[in-house]
């Protein structure tokens, strides 16, 4: 047996998610659906696998299976695990031509990326997007805004903002510079990296490259130094905070035909953010927001969480036209906007703004006489069907003491026990387990807290599950 | 760019839920999950991609990969996508040693089986498992039970028993058949195809073998008549329900020790169940039991939803002693149990226990005069507000007409039309669209269901919340 012992390990980049953090998990995300449900969104799940064409085009190069957890499956076929949702949202909407548009849908779920595992950089992960498909009315980027605005509040977090810009406002950069269309989508990938590098770096990419801090060569863009400093202009009023920057890009940008329309969106998104009372502090338009992907073609959202600016863009998107192209050969416009789960789960904990369980059962009874095992049963359902999560010792020792422990390990709040001269007496003996454990952490004088008489009661039976309610309650009140 | 489209097609074996389908099995598995919680059930997450010999055993074959979603991954890594839960499960408890015994765990999730696909058979499906790891105590057999009990009651069905057995029963008829024990795993799935192949199947079965509908031929086991005959001893009495399964089969096995110690542990769980108040009707010892696992060691468990007995066991499981062996080269009992997440979907819409709902939204706010959408997005605001879930029309037509096709497309129920008209009156239209809609089924008079005044109403705008209110609980109270 020995020889042949499996090593219990996981595969590099994948992860297990304790009970405890798959309680806040399962909490912050039941939150966040109910946001999005209130607001008429809808659930769609899609398979974890599919073609590989869907996520890679028609073209696709063998190799690029690889970039992906792609493989040649049953009946010979080439398929892949999904690296996000929108491709499959857009194969969904070009199979059913029937559905009702403008579709408002949430995903949930796994999505897996080969990138070079990390600290908190996983090769499988959540996400959560939404997304209104199927028109182009800026009510619907407003929309989306707003969800985004409201998921933070509804998760407690006050201070945040979320950053927007248009992807049209560069387009006409790229014309007043004067810069080949086919260099457009590098040059925002470029400008997507000020926050994190610095102006430098960008400005050097956009010449002749640069060596970054591990050594490696990033090629420039070689761009000429008048386009060059023409993008600098716009880098130097994008930063400048001082300004409206609307009003600012505006002179400089204005009479570029898709800059001008792309300032007249925003124009319009802000009137309706502010017919949907989003506090004002809580949005800003911020002309150095790109992100990277290169099929949006508008409006484009992120946020930053103001005490974790670390963290990045916990949750980004923004508008794509022509997605659905890939499928139908025509356009639905769509815009949406992704949360990745894990990493905001994360910033919640960081901030202190979800309590950590450990448990669901909030009583442990114990099974101190083995000749009343019935008895314990129905003390055990009694609490069960007051509503009070609970669970009998169904472990193997007979040792009361070692219950206990088990209680205590668990970090179930409460313990009864009833002994036989308990139960002629009709009476239960409760421990309070929890305040035994805060005690603990405060207190180097074991003895004294062990006396203490809320640690544990002997009270009537029959005034058991009113003791337990009133003492649960008081814990919860204490949790807010 | 045409020839270049993408054919929008699902691999073969995958689907997707729609929202219908998706809000539905949220809604299911939400009392699932609430009902574990509140029995102690401690929710994990473990990835979907783990080593290949975490799945198939040290010494696995590289074609086995092929008999799961298996390939060869990043670092050159033999990995499968997980084909069920309890692997996974024995594996993190094999890694930390740390965790409090026992330990009481529920997981949902996808599992993934490169099975032929067919009529609701998918090679990707959901399943959830709840299971206690580390306890031979009988107590948690009967919670496994107790947990299958409830979560049917919960979600209203009625009409279900569960039927459980013990493996110990079958080694002590092994022992009493004089079949060598390297055929008894061998027996006992044979014997498990009883109630789908019949009697007579499974006699040939144990003899020379037979051939089945499709013209296969299915080997045989090759026993000896006297071996059959005592089989068939058994399995009459298996079957006659006529009189307790437990004195029956004690009659003919009680002298076998296994068969013994099985009939005892049965009657401990009987007693257990007793004790929990679970309903006498809603289970069963049935000795035809055995499932065809074959790593269970003691008590097993399945469940007949008696209005569908065709579905087969939606919900069934068992006792595993030795499953973490592979891991640690130790025993760590364990007993658990799976539910078919999607299987007991179809049945629940089947036997209409839950309500599909097609909306997130019950109000759809139109846009009649585009020069005052902040007006509307107001009315948007409020309803939101007042926790009704509401949405504004985002799409890009202008036509009343059809922003209410829309609605009613999507099947919101509420649409709220406010022309200038109203507006400068302070007045606000609600049109009832389910209502409309119910008629529409019921009448073939267009004319009559449209003049009626339920339909639409136009009242102060003050009054529109408490007249939704009014009307969306109106609506709930029907559905109960």
């Amino acid at each position: 047996m020995k020889k042949d012992k499996v090593k219990p390990r996981l595969l590099k980049g994948f992860r297990d998610y304790s009970p405890t953090e798959q309680l806040a998990r399962e909490k912050m995300l039941g939150k966040i659906r109910k946001v999005f449900e209130s607001m008429g969104f809808l659930p769609l799940q899609t398979p974890s696998l599919e073609f590989a064409e869907t996520l890679l085009g028609s073209h696709y190069h063998k190799d690029s299976l690889k970039e992906l957890f792609g493989f040649k499956g049953p009946d010979d076929v080439d398929m892949a695990l999904r690296y996000e949702f929108t491709l499959s949202l857009a194969r969904y909407v070009a199979s059913h031509p029937d559905l009702a548009l403008p579709f408002r849908r949430y995903q949930y779920g796994n999505v897996w990326r080969v990138d070079k595992p990390g600290p908190g950089r996983f090769r499988e992960f959540m996400q959560c997007d939404i997304d209104i498909v199927g028109t182009k009315n800026l009510l619907a980027d407003a929309e989306i805004i707003a969800a985004m605005v409201t998921t933070f509040q509804q998760l407690g977090i006050d201070n945040f903002v979320v950053r927007y810009s248009n992807r049209k406002i560069l387009n006409g950069l790229i014309e007043y510079a004067k810069i080949d269309t086919e260099k457009a989508p590098d040059v925002m990938r470029v400008i997507d990296k000020l926050e994190k590098q610095g102006r430098e770096a960008v400005i050097k990419e956009f010449g002749e490259g640069r060596v970054d801090k591990s050594g490696d060569k990033i090629k420039g863009l070689n761009l000429q130094p008048e386009q060059i400093s023409k993008v600098e202009e716009f880098l130097d009023l994008a930063t400048n905070k001082s300004r409206d920057p609307l009003a600012t890009v505006e002179e400089l940008l204005g009479n570029m035909e898709p800059s001008q329309i792309g300032i007249d969106e925003l124009r319009r998104i802000q009137t309706y953010l502010q017919a949907m009372h989003i506090p004002e502090n809580k949005i800003a338009v911020d002309l150095t927001v790109v992100r990277g992907l290169g099929y949006y073609t508008g409006p484009v959202f992120e946020t930053t969480l103001l005490d974790l600016p670390d963290y990045g863009s916990v949750f980004s998107g923004g508008r794509y036209d022509n997605l659905v192209d890939r499928f139908l050969g025509r356009s639905i416009p769509a815009v949406g906007t992704s949360i990745g789960i894990d990493r905001l789960l994360a910033a919640l904990i960081e901030l202190k703004k979800i309590e950590l369980e450990y448990a669901t059962s909030k009583v442990l009874v114990t099974v101190m006489d083995q000749n009343r095992v019935s008895d314990y049963l129905h003390i055990l359902q009694n609490l069960r069907n007051a509503g009070i999560p609970s669970e009998i010792y169904s472990g193997d020792t007979k040792n009361l003491t070692k219950q206990i422990k088990y209680a205590d390990k668990a970090k179930i709040p409460f313990a009864v026990i009833v002994g036989s001269d308990e139960f002629e007496r009709g009476m239960v003996s409760v421990k309070n387990l929890s305040v035994g454990r805060e005690r603990a952490l405060k207190t180097s004088d074991r003895k004294e807290w062990l006396k203490a008489d809320e640690i544990q009661v002997t009270i009537p039976d029959k005034d058991l599950i009113s003791y337990l309610k009133k003492h649960l309650t008081n814990k919860e009140k204490k949790d807010e």
